[in-house]
């Protein structure tokens, strides 16, 4: 199919494994940053359900399935289906996540991130890449391609601030429509001042870029990479990804990475996802998940550029079509998903 | 070597993994019974403990390597030496465990086992089951032969508890060199009286002998035993792990399981493993780690019965002697362990 595009991925995967990181960050919560669930504070609990998600096509520790003020759906739907047609595992990772699901995890203990405007917002960032580390070196030897996704709502703000600690003029996605790139600047401004940070000041220090001004996810994504050195890593996502990669540069972290997104990050004027990561000299690969054929307005949207990416989407929608599935398939699945999942009754 | 027994496993693993269930009951907690912490509060801490150092060479949550009363010290170490020489990863797996080790674990949630004597002992088995057979299905799809092996202060009188209430007539092993046989069968009578069991009389409902008499280790192994059909599966411990084996009969598990152990679990006179072992029709393997000619005391001990076995020492060893390591490093290189081991300053 002619718009499904995944260029050069001339890897086919023998035993190929998803995992996705689940954080929380108290930056996200700060209002009409975030579209990963329908209030501020229900997004403490959206990563987990994320996962309850995929895992079993059931929603357990919230009431409700995440959706986006704007009404699209949790992009958790399209990552089971590409992972059930393809029949690829997933492991879900918690780091600083403070509502755990109801399925397996791998915990890195870590506290959830603070809100960066007041506070150093990821303390023990380097216990946190020393355990994933530790996991990463422990999948290398189980699984030759590792695709890497994250669910955290209000991740895209931590990964400008930490991008342009870095010294990266790049401006990031959003799960909203309109993406709030204003208001995302004016926290990472303020939280430059709270930290005496300014523009690339943090070029040589990366780790403390990540510590002040970053979230769990990030510390995490690096420890796994760091881990699976040897093996063949897809970072899975959008901008968020872009600045891990952009961290790992820093930090000296080698191996072969690549990043996979979705065709609605990439049309995203608003964000340079392309330009972040060919600076770095990595490899994208775009993946078209067609969801303007959806039969569910809540997919439907992702089209028009409501949530567009997350729980790696993109990365799990390349890994199935490595496996023959097609964006039919895709397409399809993720609505019979979501019109099979089963949702507590809300109280 | 001659005494370096492992018969008749012919089977040679590509990418073998090794598992560890660490979990916690009160059951363990009645003095006099375990010898898995040098005293019954501490216990809470031991599989943590086991954790850390088999994955950093290093104590960090509690301020003494594990020992027993008698002066052996964990196992553990032996488990360390065989998985490092091997190069096998390790991925160890909570249930029910109150104090979580800083290393990186999969949680399967449940609470810590009750006192089988005075309450149900683990009121969520079902859902343990349900997490780990997830868990369990992952990694099938990853690896080709996972040993699981235990950390459970106490385990062995819930494990003859599940055996008799299903019907095995078979004793337990101890970590002690004394066997407390009575005092485990005191505790089994009066946890009988109190759920209205008796010898056999769960024998059509193993789900109901785990729930009440059982510690959450066991429904954690049962579940990775039923994710993992498919796969082949070498339980890895003494009579805890035999006890898996009765309730998986029960349940209708199937699969291509054996069980491996230390020599010095089937020269334990108190114990029936070897008969509980064939009565099931299932494959056992001893492993003679040589202990007797460690150079450090409370190593050399194993040998006159102290310990055993645990942490999956038995299962660890026959899994890197199927690469080539022979007794003599397995006996070097757990000296150095405990040599070179770094643990934090007791207070």
């Amino acid at each position: 199919m002619s718009d499904w595009i995944y260029p050069n991925f001339d890897y086919r995967p023998e035993r190929p494994l998803f995992l996705c990181v689940l954080s929380n960050t108290d930056t996200g919560k700060i209002p009409g940053l975030s579209a990963a669930g329908s209030s501020p504070d229900l997004t403490d609990y959206t990563p987990g359900a994320d996962a309850e998600l995929v895992e079993l096509n059931k929603i357990v520790t919230i009431p409700e399935i995440p959706n986006s003020p704007e009404g699209a759906t949790t992009p958790a739907a399209v990552t089971r289906a590409a992972l059930t047609l393809a029949k690829i595992p997933s492991l879900f990772v918690t780091s600083g996540l403070r509502q755990k699901p109801v399925v397996p995890y791998v915990d890195m203990n870590g506290s959830a991130g603070r809100d960066i405007r007041f506070e150093t917002a990821v303390p023990n960032a380097t216990d946190i890449i020393d355990r994933a580390t530790l996991l990463g070196r422990k999948l290398a030897t189980l699984s030759d391609c590792i695709f890497i996704g994250e669910s955290i709502a209000g991740g895209t703000t931590t990964a400008m601030a930490v991008m342009q600690a870095l010294g990266y003029p790049g401006t990031v996605s959003s799960s909203l429509h309109k993406n709030p790139l204003e208001l995302k600047q004016e926290i990472i401004d303020q939280a430059m001042i709270r930290c005496g940070a300014h523009f690339g000041s943090m070029k040589s220090d990366p780790l403390g870029a990540i510590t002040e001004l970053g979230d769990p996810m990030i510390p995490c994504a690096l420890g796994l990479m760091k881990g699976l050195e040897g093996a063949k890593v897809v970072l899975s996502g959008g901008t968020q990804m872009a600045a891990v990669l952009c961290a790992a540069h820093a930090l000296g972290i080698e191996g072969d990475v690549s990043i996979a997104t979705t065709k609605y990050v990439m049309e995203d004027g608003s964000a340079s996802f392309r330009s972040i990561v060919e600076s770095l000299g990595r490899k994208w690969y775009m993946v078209d998940p067609g969801l303007e054929r959806s039969g569910i307005p809540a997919l439907q949207c992702y089209a028009n550029g409501s949530a567009k990416e997350g729980v790696g989407a993109g990365g799990s929608i390349l890994a199935a079509s490595l496996r023959g599935v097609t964006q039919q398939q895709i397409v399809e699945e993720s609505d019979k998903v979501l019109m099979t999942a089963e949702l507590p009754k809300p109280k």
